[in-house]
């Protein structure tokens, strides 16, 4: 059997393509004292992945080339040399996109295959849905009742983001791309408005309009003309929780989009908008593990996954997921445990 | 004697012009039970008061057509019905463009000749020195031995944040728009750094180095370009405390620069970006009026000021400091006590 792993090929200029990776095949490798093998079940495609993808410094360092790239994964202790693994058992964490690979365990941590299907710890109950609750409590400070604006709402983060604050009795509307997303928001979700912000005629006129109140809490995955748009119904020291500019990730600084004329309203509205990195908030992080879990046996969650089958695509899944192509999470099925 | 008054005859669009004021000529009020009658000594004209010529919901509500219009003053107290004001005592707080006004006194507080020259409370010691502090302290969280840099930096607000900065160990740079004012930075309040960022013919290289450890705390008066600039070389969990946009407040949305096409670097550098309004952090704003006039006794704080004589000139003074004409923090000087 071989241990087939997808390397980065080539950097990006602009949007990646398939060229930019590269299959090979390896000899599946065998732990040594302290290590132990883990199977990889199912990884995890996430825009944050793109900026990894660049020569540049930022909180995680740039994937190497000629190196398989690495996300979350979820994998099975295939074979251990290290006595906090126990073989048969599951973990979670950042590893390499590769049928098998051999660890010391750092990074990793067990999860219950009971509390929830495997693959939901890369989204709803891992990184995905810890930003959502860091985003939302922790730089956002909401508070039951608010008023929750989310872009890229059917996404990994975004139908968490509006979920936690449906059950904290929020006002929440969200944008996607499509009618079938927006439907699934408002039908599936419960969010009280949604729009299709490609097809509306007046992007402004359609954030106002499905914001009655204001927005106090506004969670960006997207950035560009939605930003701005959301600046001008901001209230009064209004949260803008920065979580992601998709819009930009596959531009060079002049494609970029011009960012918002209105940052002025900022100032008058005493708006806070902060940037974050998820894993710098331990603490909240562990907390919705526990509130997830607990909301998901209730029925006080709902979860929507898109799967590509089998490891050679995860790069499309990867560049799909970039366009904004998928429908609920994006991750890829690698192999059965 | 005759109380003259400078009044809002017409809201501006754009630029303010002479012809959007009107002065009047009325009797000296009396006071009533309960009341004061203030002589004007120095009024202050400040950016935040283009906002309030606009008829838009904002933090303090619009000047109205026919009325004075209104700003931070120093005064002496003239006549008193009101046991909490002893006739020839001074007073500072928002006051009307007037020779002379009655108030029943709120909002007004006693200042001491001694501490300072009396037109200090206008600028160190009032609104423009508590905006530095609350903006660094407050918002910028701003530690000991961090990097700092300034926009609109010999402003009334800017020249005291360079030097609350350089008070605390810190690596501060500025930016002005004249030769002259770069000198006064460097030569006179000890700045590190100082570029003129009308004649530099490359804004994001003169920023760069200007800042040669990156910047912890950005202080923002202007927006546009600078801000861009500035975005690029921030450090990771920088702030960025937004005090102003003084280049947009004549500008309508369209007329508006393009904002920063790189706040993508805010995600992933955690960055903070925080509009506020001075009166919100009412402790800090007692503590800076303390630390202030210590710090100007010990010959620590240096001070510029820019004095137009007389009420009639006001309204000049203000166009030419929203222009920024102005050399320092620009007051208007009523008459003598």
């Amino acid at each position: 059997m071989a241990n087939t792993q997808i390397l980065l090929k080539s950097r990006p200029t602009g949007w990646v393509t398939p060229d930019n990776f590269e299959r090979t095949d390896a000899d599946i490798p065998a732990p040594a004292e302290g290590q132990i093998l883990l199977k990889t079940l199912y990884l995890s495609v996430d825009p944050y992945m793109r900026g990894r993808m660049n020569d540049v410094k930022s909180y995680v360092p740039p994937f190497q080339i000629g190196a398989p790239l690495q996300g979350g994964i979820v994998a099975k202790v295939e074979a251990s040399n290290n006595g906090k693994f126990a073989e048969g058992t599951y973990v979670s964490g950042m590893g390499d996109w590769a049928d098998y690979m051999v660890t010391d365990g750092s990074g990793f941590t067990p999860v219950d295959p009971d509390l929830a299907p495997l693959s939901y710890n890369l989204g709803i109950l891992g990184m995905p849905g810890m930003t959502a609750y860091v985003g939302l409590k922790g730089v956002g400070e909401l508070k039951d009742g608010e008023n929750v604006f989310v872009s890229a709402a059917s996404g990994a983060v975004g139908q968490v983001v509006g979920q936690i604050a449906k059950n904290m009795n929020c006002h929440v509307a969200g944008s996607a791309g499509s009618d079938d997303k927006v439907a699934f928001l408002k039908d599936e979700l419960g969010f009280d408005e949604a729009i299709n912000y490609k097809t509306t005629p007046n992007l402004f006129k359609a954030v106002r309009e499905a914001n009655p109140n204001g927005v106090d809490v506004y969670f960006e995955n997207v950035g560009g003309p939605i930003l701005e748009a959301t600046i001008n119904v901001l209230n009064f020291n209004a949260r803008v929780a920065l979580c992601g500019f998709i819009t930009d990730y596959n531009a060079t600084l002049e494609e970029m989009a011009p960012g918002p004329r209105n940052l002025v309203v900022l100032v008058g509205r005493s708006v806070k908008m902060q940037g974050f990195i998820v894993f710098n908030y331990p603490d909240l992080c562990k907390e919705w593990v526990g509130i997830g879990a607990q909301w998901l046996k209730e029925g006080k969650l709902k979860y929507r996954e898109s799967v590509a089958e089998g490891l050679g695509n995860a790069p499309q899944a990867f560049i799909d997921m970039l366009k904004g192509k998928n429908f609920g999470k994006q991750i890829v099925h690698v192999s059965d445990a």
